[in-house]
């Protein structure tokens, strides 16, 4: 094999931490591709049980000479936490890893994000590798640096800030996933149309049935596409303090849904979704967009099999889990609302009313 | 009280993140100084047993109208481990913290390393504010950032860079510190003169027992100038690549006798100096200092009744012990040593020889 295997790259822009990320198919074979871009020689494969069998026996073989520790851990977000954190750890001291070492992530975001995590604090920072084999992961996981683990709390309290040193973002990795996970990956794909690119939202509806049965050159593009939307927007906003936030729409409520519903019984992107129609039908209620750009983001989602309704918790119980999120300041919920198709805000002086009739409609 | 009780103020630039050290007597005390540099209406402070019932309630009648939560941590570096950080997510959550909150860690560099760990990772990092209670952390962690704990396998393992927003050195809370403690912490002091400053040196031996004895105004001044020299190497290489290292000088001795101990048996500061006399030794072998220079380092340490002999834990383990350090790159053990008294060089390229014997003379 050889570099031919990679068929886009985006070039995430970041000074002296800028990075690739390399899309294309079986690039996990790709000796030659894995070693020009894993420099360490010595790595610590952080992965889970569902994945281990799968793809470390090539990712091994690809990493040829290096001095190869792994980790695999248990898979779900229910443990995403401190204490699985912990073995990663455990699992660098024990196999005496420097500071020239380098944890590769294989895997989806709870692995990337405890992962990368690690890396980040391991001695203060050691170089970190993401081998996405989720799609949600592949198109959110690959650009921003966030890394972290819940608190029993909330959702991603604790993490750091940690860029990884190369993407590598194999979609023949998503064969293996079942079709629930592929789609919650959908949901964050419809998120950079509706966010930021009504071209790529009418892209994702002209592709949407090649999409769903998994082409791989729609996922491809797909991929590219949603990295290099992302990039754009945190390049402009690398901290989190204004406008990146408008990643999260529908991440707010879908937060809500998430933690009211017990983690991992929604997936992240099935709650994403929700959130979205929420998000959606707040914004039309306000008048931004009209209701028929709302059903075209509502029947978006329903072509690609995920839930536009959330739970009835309660408007009241609704309410207080956002109040905690993280995207609060001072008390004041701020919310991500589309101004129109294709470009988010987010705001902080909508009317409350508006946002009570939308916690009502939706959740009682 | 006014303003009037800062005697000493040193500015650590760092662009953005730039923050002041005061140095003075019944800081704590004075509520306009505290209101003026602590922005956040939040806090939570981090302390331990032993210091919060001798200045929390002082601490929380200078935070005036802030909303305060606390959390008490045992005393001791055999608890700077990641559960223990634990614990103070659980109270940052607990008190529904926010990323406008500050941590403020008032204690010694145990209790700092901790909450300004915690502070880094808390929503991917919140503010900071150090209030050091013991020598050692007046003169050590009051610059560079580093935050941390440890793991069972090794020190300082797990950490990350994070900036207070300002640090508030009250000379007035050592009065409550051991002999012991005290005196460890003046070998730290010892440090900066060896490795940056053979005036200070000079000054330290002519007021050695102003020192000795607690004199205020050389308490203030040693910190000061303590502080103006490692920010001064820190300034030079913010990110431990090179020169940084220097500031270890005596560490990777001293940590072997540390591990050996078993944490807390030794205190840092006295394995430090013990430290600091195998490489004034290992310097002088190499021909790099006088013996009558290495005796200099070694008095000044005997006259602050610091230990200058390491326990006898043998050669090879000494060894092995210093091999896991962080100050490892590709298994060579790099050593900082003195070029001369006031002059520290960070060396990989010394004779094996010379090693050896030094760690024959000391630890057989």
């Amino acid at each position: 094999m050889s570099e031919s295997t990679v068929s886009e790259r985006v070039d995430i822009d970041l000074g002296a931490r800028s990075y690739p990320i390399l899309i294309g198919a079986h690039l996990l074979e790709d000796a030659a591709l894995i070693d020009a871009h894993v420099r360490a020689r010595s790595v610590l494969i952080v992965t889970n049980e569902t994945i281990a069998p799968l793809y470390v026996p090539t990712l091994r073989r690809s990493l040829g000479e290096r001095r190869i520790a792994e980790v695999v851990l248990p898979d779900g977000e229910q443990h995403k936490h401190l204490t699985t954190v912990s073995r990663i750890f455990d699992a660098l001291m024990e196999a005496r890893m420097n500071r020239d070492a380098a944890v590769i992530a294989l895997g989806g975001g709870v692995v990337g994000d405890m992962a990368g995590f690690a890396a980040a604090c391991y001695q203060r920072g050691i170089d970190y590798i993401q081998i996405p084999t989720t799609l949600l992961a592949q198109v959110d996981s690959s650009v921003g640096g966030k890394t972290g683990v819940n608190h029993p709390k909330g959702k991603n309290m604790i993490g750091a800030f940690h860029q990884p040193r190369c993407v590598i973002a194999d979609v023949a990795t998503l064969e293996t996933l079942s079709d629930r996970e592929y789609r919650a990956g959908l949901a964050e794909v419809v998120k950079y149309g509706l966010i930021y690119d009504v071209d790529f939202l009418g892209w994702l509806e002209a592709n949407a049935e090649a999409l769903a049965t998994r082409e791989r050159r729609a996922i491809i593009h797909a991929v590219r596409r949603s990295c290099e939307i992302k990039a754009r927007v945190v390049a402009l906003d690398e901290r989190e303090s204004g406008l990146r936030a408008i990643l999260n729409l529908g991440h707010t409520f879908g937060h809500a849904i998430e933690t009211a519903s017990g983690y991992g019984n929604w997936l992240h992107g099935e709650a994403v979704a929700a959130g979205m129609c929420i998000a959606a039908d707040m914004s039309a209620r306000l008048g931004w967009i009209t209701t028929a750009d709302r059903e075209r983001a509502v029947q978006l989602l329903v072509r690609f099999g995920l839930p536009t309704e959330a739970p009835k918790i309660g408007a009241t119980r609704a309410l207080a889990l956002m109040g905690m999120d993280k995207k609060v300041l001072e008390g004041r919920v701020r919310l991500v609302l589309l101004r129109s198709l294709g470009r988010a805000e987010v705001v902080g002086d909508y009317p409350a009313e508006a946002l009570n009739a939308t916690l009502a409609q939706h959740f009682e």
